[in-house]
């Protein structure tokens, strides 16, 4: 979760949300990189949706079965859906996004019928520097 | 939509599953493509997804407010969040998919309190045809 931190941080220069995440496989780090929206001017390039990509692309597989995905942030609808059709195995992320999250808020998306795989999901991991890392870049930009 | 069909019936004859996806912007076609999963190696690669990557990159921002989106299939939570993120005007689709959509679906996300931008939605067009596609191509598979 450090190196997802590292990640968040350097988003953060780039003049991005600072969001980071890292995809692993057992003790090897599989993709690594923050939110990149603006540069790439893509609505789809969160962090999480990058190291997936780049994982599935590196691994040559749509399914990421033994992969574990470590994220600064709570992962939004569109991440927690990547992350199902990805079929990783762990979840483990930071802080909590009440206000567009979509584990433990709003869809609640792992718990859904609708949802045909969920990840082991660990919330609140380093969630105190996590937070800091945005409450940090949004107090910059007020 | 009866693009977004061709573009469908384009994947199933590539082996994908067959759902299509026209962005327009007026009466101008942005970006037309069909599911990629398979020959991409990326989980993320449904047609929604493609359509929009392609129309943000094309028009150099991240949202594509004055943009609508034709769609064979209901689109499901990844694809939803992707619809909001991007700021799509106008949502049009063709089947519902009990199974996994999260428009009329599951988590429902246009209507949850964490979905910050929802488009207007206009489900059913041309559904007979959309899920005769999808019918033939699992039927063929069985």
């Amino acid at each position: 979760m450090q190196m997802a931190l590292n990640e968040a941080r350097a988003a953060a220069t780039r003049g991005e949300v600072p969001v980071g995440a890292v995809l692993v496989r057992g003790s090897q780090v599989v993709a690594r990189d923050g939110n990149r929206t603006r540069e790439l001017s893509d609505p789809t390039a969160h962090a999480e949706m990058l190291v997936l990509r780049a994982g599935a692309a590196q691994l040559k597989a749509e399914r990421l079965l033994t992969c574990d995905l470590y994220v600064t942030l709570e992962p939004c609808a569109m991440c927690a859906g990547a992350i199902s059709f990805s079929r990783i195995r762990r979840l483990y992320y930071g802080a909590p996004d009440p206000k567009g999250g979509a584990v433990e808020s709003g869809p609640r998306f792992f718990s859904q019928p609708t949802c045909h795989h969920s990840p082991e999901v660990y919330g609140g991991i380093a969630e105190r520097q996590a937070a800091e890392v945005l409450r940090t870049f949004f107090q910059e930009r007020r």
